[in-house]
């Protein structure tokens, strides 16, 4: 490139894989960019476009003119597209939809107005649909027109004159099959498709469910709109344990790592100052039993030990559940059935803990009151907490809410209150008996 | 089934795809379950084995005879069989092994001989290999004759005399090519493949990366030995997503929702009475300062807000970190960067948390000195906090350590720890002063 040999490098460029290209793309410097844009058909540049990030994307776009930038996103998969276009500012997004071939931006347009993470949204328009009277010889030189522009031409989708779904035919049948055959003699009439309003994490489960490489999507009369491809899936897969993973650990949406330390602290403070104020409520609660802690002071010793204990419980429940849920597990069995295992885990669990407490802390504090105390705490917290673990998600999960009041660290402080008021109440109940 | 209408369910049985097979199948009652082995042959009993749970799979072994249970494993995805097999006592499988066909056997002992959770033990030996002089006619009558076997026939590998991958072909170029031209002019030579001892994170990076159905798996000389394919990588992102989780959330390995209480709480307890020991260490620290505590026993009170807050703050972090290296965006930033990032975003959110307390507590509690010793504190414990965070997991990816210790709960015993620590320190200095 820098040595204007443009021939040979686009020769040696264009052999490289999209998203190689687009790695090899972020090295250059404005100059060589220039350059590029020159060298490559915006067709071409359409397949580097694609392995770009959102912000090297919006860079690039700013860089070229504007008939070069339309011609390229008409080159995109719509959904592609429809991603990029949807994350730009509304008015930079609609100059160049209006720049754009026409159809392509309908197919976008229509893409953009499904609600977010629902199969609409995340499907594709390329996709090959057939007649069941096609041939299979009929259906093969389809493919040698269509097939480059389709997103994947393994699963060929059959319609009836109104459009409406009615068998699929994946390529490996076809090209088994003798060549003046009819695709509805070959076709499997049984169709596992989807509704456009589906939620995203549904289409991908079913995906995945029975290892298919692709989904169709239909609307509510049946009609094909477009089909969902599993690499589509594995993004959704990996967004949906992103957003688990900030729910646990009171980061939501704020887990992204290239954000200066400003924008990260602006995102992540909420969280902890919220989770902070729920703390001045344990320090309330610490407060009513101020007498309580006056007399025995080494009490608030073992108030980050049990805290700790019944959070961590309390925080393995979650976990059971929540996966279970993400994996679809946990549907085998019944709620009631969950809340009872989970109950009986933390009694457990809680004998075991209150066992070794009760041996340790006359040994290390010389004191078997304060052991008494620490042992009979440990174990209704663990058994309170587990339940409250697993009883939380449970409901978010039948009420639609929002899953993110399940999340670790709010399920950790009504357990901190819930053992606070436990220890205290045992504690001021045994030092009024003696 | 009910009514020996054989022959009519074996119909409409077959016609359902295996997984739904599957689903019907353990609906069943011993004596319909036997009444299917007779309908159906070992070969169809295969379909329906597969999309079993393994606990499902011991008992259909246990349930049929050897010789149609050795046929059964004959017809499965030789990785389907070793996953299978591993699983069972070594006693068990090699009785089952002996009894299988030759070659299958000797396929499915290859895979199990690579070490768990390599790109080895997960691949599969059914893929499509041609030779560069074959014609795309003879490709595809090789199709027709090895595809029905075959994982996928979407991508071919191209292999010379000496079995080395020296191409790759998608179906997709195969069916829109002229039926004379020859493999090597439509192949492309650059294939992304991966060695059999490779991590299966790493092959499943690789193949999202690119948006892969495949991945072509060859010993340190280049040798095709085998491919990972797209539905085996979403299985390894569910299985490292759950483990991450495990690792969050003190439940490693535990977090399976269909076992009894009694298995939860041996498998749980261990890490809540390990972390319980940890907190005992923390007891220590606050008895260390009971002089202090009896000074103003109120300070009690804001300890499960001082470690709530530091504990959450380290945990952002953590997850910041741990889900940067898993979606490999780290990699972008340098290590200090990141840790100078995660020290200011805690500085920063401290000085909200303390600016809040410092107005909070005296209309509360009536007490400056209160609020000024645990302002400052907060503002000291999360800046360290979110530095803990982020350095533990980082230096645990350096030296290739198990993850499990950098799991969140352990990272919050230490920022307890210091947290108590600075907490004490600073209440008996300024108590000192006065």
């Amino acid at each position: 490139l820098k040595d204007n040999k443009h021939a040979k490098f686009r020769i040696d460029f264009l052999e490289l894989h999209p998203i190689d290209q687009a790695e090899f793309f972020i090295t250059l410097d404005k100059d060589e960019r220039q350059t590029l844009y020159q060298i490559l058909t915006s067709e071409e540049m359409a397949g580097v476009f694609q392995g770009l990030d959102f912000e090297e994307q919006k860079d690039l776009i700013t860089e070229t003119d504007q008939y070069y930038a339309a011609n390229m996103i008409n080159h995109l998969y719509a959904d592609d597209a429809a991603d990029f276009l949807s994350e730009l500012e509304h008015s930079e997004a609609q100059k160049l939809l209006k720049a754009m071939n026409l159809e392509e931006a309908n197919d976008v347009k229509e893409l953009m107005a499904y609600p977010p993470k629902t199969a609409g949204a995340i499907m594709t328009k390329e996709f090959i649909s057939l007649s069941s009277t096609n041939t299979v010889q009929e259906v093969i030189e389809k493919l040698r027109a269509e097939g480059p522009n389709a997103e994947t031409i393994y699963y060929l989708y059959v319609v009836n004159p109104s459009n409406q779904l009615v068998g699929v035919l994946s390529l490996r049948d076809l090209i088994t099959a003798p060549s003046d055959i009819r695709v509805e003699t070959l076709m499997s009439p049984r169709v596992v498709s989807v509704i456009a309003s589906t939620n995203q994490e549904e289409v991908a489960k079913i995906i995945k469910k029975y290892d298919f490489l692709a989904a169709p999507v239909t609307d509510d009369e049946g009609v094909l709109l477009g089909i969902v491809t599993v690499d589509d899936v594995i993004d959704v897969l990996e967004d949906e344990a992103t957003e688990d993973f900030g729910d646990f650990t009171a980061s939501r949406g704020a887990t992204d790592v290239n954000v200066t330390s400003f924008k990260a602290a602006r995102l992540r403070a909420p969280w902890i100052v919220l989770l902070m104020f729920f703390g001045l409520i344990t320090a309330g609660v610490i407060d009513q039993f101020e007498e309580t802690l006056n007399q025995i002071v080494l009490l608030a010793a073992f108030i980050p030990l049990l805290m700790g204990s019944a959070g961590n419980a309390g925080t393995q429940s979650l976990a059971v559940v929540v996966r279970g849920l993400a994996l679809g597990t946990l549907e085998k069995k019944g709620l009631f059935q969950t809340l009872l295992r989970e109950f009986y885990t933390g009694m457990m669990i809680g004998l075991i803990c209150a066992a070794s407490l009760m041996i340790i802390i006359p040994i290390f504090y010389g004191n078997l009151m304060l052991a008494f105390i620490v042992g009979i705490s440990i174990f209704f917290s663990l058994s309170v907490a587990t339940v409250i673990g697993a009883i939380v998600p449970l409901i978010i999960n039948k009420l639609k809410l929002d899953p993110a009041f399940a999340s670790g660290p709010f399920i950790t402080t009504v357990n901190d209150i819930l053992g606070l008021i436990i220890y205290f109440t045992i504690a001021t109940a045994l030092l009024d008996l003696l």
